[in-house]
């Protein structure tokens, strides 16, 4: 049998994931489909709720290769892709696989490096682009709210509103984040959640109310952005990293505070978008081109590294796009 | 002075409001403004906030005369009126006053009795239509569910929704209610949220999810239809019956619940779709002329007996709009 080194999930992790829930195994590279070797794994804070069967794309079981979306090389030309294409698609964290043709996407070569294909100009930027021109549309001088705004999510979004003309502010939780969101992304404000008063700061920063919400925590975080939105407000609630590692679902806000506001709260799943990528790669390399949008990667060398790597970003210690580069 | 008998607040209720916390006393009528005599006086559940400060109309203190929605008749020609109109306006429970004339509207002559412009042509009738066209907008063989669904904005919810198409649930507290909704409005399924398990009765009626949710009630009802939306469901959140008896609002259902069915969330206020009244009103009077909407009518007789009818009404123990004929 043909095998490559992968990792798989070793047992259901309680809590915040730890190294050793996960374990380097190998696996078989089945014999049709798209040869290729893995360039770089996208690492989601979406898989936590994979490994506990709650996400909608699936539960991953002990014993399953772990997988997510992958940027890689095609190495045996055929099927319509050419030795040396650069791809992308769902797979699993392994050196060497065939790929079904049907879910590898090639990568347009304008995008370089190709790990932006994961970032910016993937699923996170996807998600983003989505959220702000779909869900929110900002019109010039409105209010936006954006959690976990060093993200590559939220840091997009947040960029993406500043370009639309919005009076943004990222909430983020270090001083290295709040650093750069301020000085690189050029947000308008910036609040360390961890050291200020959220409600406080909110209430400085958005003395007239909140105009959009953009959130990818969920928590008291959204409870205290609901309780200040302002009339006519607009809320995409797209992530809930502060659940990711919990058993039970805790409660929400009021539904008063959205009667109040008589505000629109929509749910904000990428998988929904894919018609706009398109336009969302067009339009991000244009800005990032020109200056306006800036990104960052959080890239952790070999595939053996993929566990930890993963581990660090679900305790919120990655700064960046997660990203692991295999070889 | 020229005095008229009134209803007042005598102190701020503690959860549900009982009689003694309201007094009938004399309050002076106004030297200038159109002179009018109370027809019918609209019991409402929002007006339990505003004796806890809570609406967003404002807070009525110990001492200040209740006020509401209410239908009069002009009983002095002047200000553009003529003696015998009837009007409607938002004035104290009082037999006589005077009233800013900008604050008084003509009833149409078509709508007979004069109380429907309070009920089923009035603000509930103008919510129940907003939510169903502007905010729910169903379309035909989608699934509706409405809570408080013998309620006046309820039922109205309920019917529209029928008219348009869907497949309509409503929940209500009492056999007679459900009764009535199931042989005279005609809904598809009835839930006695009382006597059943509300949530395998959902699954029953629902099988495939809910498509629109209209909101009176929030609490556990809110949450166990929240569980249930489609993919693509639309939200409307209109009232907190389960919760305007409380000092501290409760939390709402997790954020994760409208994220995983991609839902539209929106707080739906009366006072923002004034412009929509006309058409509703004509509208309305048609279905009801044509034996497709039916509404029901909960009519106290005297002033004296505001106080407890709004009391009954916040038990929850009133049937179809809760009214106060003054005369």
């Amino acid at each position: 049998m043909d095998a490559s080194p992968c990792v798989k999930l070793k047992r259901q992790p309680q809590g915040v994931p730890v190294a050793d829930d996960f374990e380097i195994g190998e696996a078989e590279v089945a014999s049709t489909g798209v040869e290729c070797r893995s360039l770089y794994i996208s690492l989601d804070p979406y898989l936590r709720g994979r490994l506990s069967g709650r996400h909608l794309t699936g539960l991953i079981s002990p014993g399953d290769p772990m997988t997510s979306e992958t940027v890689l090389e095609v190495v045996e030309s055929g099927h319509g892709f050419v030795a040396g294409d650069i791809v992308r698609g769902h797979a699993p964290w392994q050196h060497r696989m065939r790929l079904p043709p049907e879910s590898v996407h090639p990568v347009d070569r304008q995008i370089r490096p190709a790990s932006l294909a994961l970032g910016v100009v993937g699923m996170p930027g996807l998600t983003a682009f989505a959220g702000v021109h779909r869900l929110l549309q900002p019109s010039s001088g409105e209010t936006l709210l954006v959690s976990a705004a060093a993200g590559p999510v939220g840091a997009t979004v947040a960029q993406l509103g500043r370009i639309a003309g919005a009076h943004v502010i990222g909430m983020a939780g270090s001083d290295e984040k709040c650093r750069w969101l301020r000085e690189v992304a050029k947000l308008d404000a910036v609040i360390h959640y961890k050291r200020e008063d959220l409600r406080e700061s909110l209430d400085c920063h958005c003395p007239e109310g909140i105009d959009m919400y953009f959130d990818n925590v969920g928590g008291d975080v959204l409870q205290a952005a609901m309780e200040r939105l302002a009339l006519g407000a607009r809320v995409a609630l797209c992530g809930l990293m502060s659940q990711y590692n919990t058993d039970e679902p805790p409660a929400g806000p009021n539904p008063g505070l959205i009667i109040r506001a008589r505000a629109i709260v929509r749910g904000l799943v990428v998988y929904d978008h894919e018609a706009l990528r398109p336009e969302m790669e067009v339009s991000i390399q244009r800005e990032i081109e020109n200056g306006h949008l800036a990104y960052k990667e959080d890239i952790s060398e070999g595939l053996e590294t993929a566990p930890e790597a993963f581990c660090r970003l679900m305790r919120g210690d990655n700064f960046g796009k997660a990203l692991v580069k295999v070889v």
